[in-house]
């Protein structure tokens, strides 16, 4: 068994779907919660100077949906041919996009152009594209690839609170009931609940 | 083989890295130049309502660095497991992250804020990140990843005119020789030349 060490920091973020993915793999896993007063210093030592990283066998690595992808991988949570893998990739990249826009919004550093913004983006730009992705789980039976659970899931499920956070929709999973499909799907997995369990200790 | 059509705008952009990558793998293709007035017609029919689109067999996918993963994964230009996958598809991230950073200043509407802000980001971010790149590209042997051509040489070397336009510095390779020695990795394979003079006649 391999030697790895997850650091993110003490939230659910980007780095949540890793956790996810290692707990579901049964891999041991240092679970290296960096509070903000140590991260200047912990820095300098990543890939690219951004968390989460994943050290695997001594070895760092960068990018929450590359090392989703790679667990995915060793899993068996990825596609059964390339073209399913190709379809996977980019629906999460999909799932992704939507997350980047509403963190462009969310870290504007200006709170009258972020106000404007957000009011913006949540009339013409959110909707369609969160009935876009309902669209593409319901045809999915329920997950965001390949009709099956795939690491597709763990990624949206890892990210989900972030994403309403951002978005401001705090009852998306009401609003659009196949998002809570994803989520079930993976927070019912007994290796999860009892992942689950021992995070809320930490 | 394959029944291969490509869909992109008349330009390199993000398309120009599927181009390079067919024409690497001696795929036939029709390389469809969508201009800007046929694109609303055609926009509804692709699976996010963006391009590029490579349609394989009949069945459409989007987003470019997943396209450009697959195809290197068809062409023998991926990693040799799948630790130095991760390392390919985390630094071409790292190169598609400066090429977010700089569209996100690039598309600002406003021309007073896009204007602070390609400021703000030509001293405060851009330098960082093509330091750390012209870095990794020297440890990798004048590529992107793996010490070797991969299909991340192929994504920088299409973006790179683009990402140059944005970034507005025209002499960027000449800044980071090393950036030269991934686009001549790539413009030296004879397949690749033999694309590049078929694209000027179109």
């Amino acid at each position: 068994m391999h030697d790895v060490k997850f650091y993110y920091f003490p939230v659910k973020g980007l780095g949540e779907c890793v956790r996810l993915l290692l707990s579901y793999g049964g891999q041991d896993f240092e679970d290296n919660r960096v509070a903000m007063e140590d991260w200047p210093a912990f820095k300098p030592s990543t890939p690219f100077g951004q968390m989460p990283v994943l050290e695997i066998d001594g070895k760092a690595y960068a990018q929450s949906i590359d090392i989703s992808r790679y667990l995915g991988r060793k899993y068996g949570l990825s596609g059964v041919d390339a073209e399913e893998d190709l379809e996977i990739d980019q629906n999460v990249d999909f799932v992704n996009d939507i997350r980047a826009k509403a963190a462009a919004v969310q870290y504007e550093a200006n709170a009258e152009l972020k106000a404007r913004n957000h009011a913006e983006f949540s009339k013409n730009v959110y909707p369609v594209l969160l009935e876009k992705l309902d669209e593409i789980i319901k045809k999915n039976n329920g997950h965001i690839a390949a009709g099956k659970l795939t690491w597709a899931d763990f990624v949206f499920a890892g990210m989900f609170d972030y994403l309403k956070m951002m978005l401001r929709i705090p009852d998306l999973e009401k609003k659009y009931p196949s998002y809570q499909q994803v989520i079930d799907a993976v927070y019912s997995q007994p290796k999860i609940q009892a992942y689950v369990k021992k995070a809320q200790q930490l």
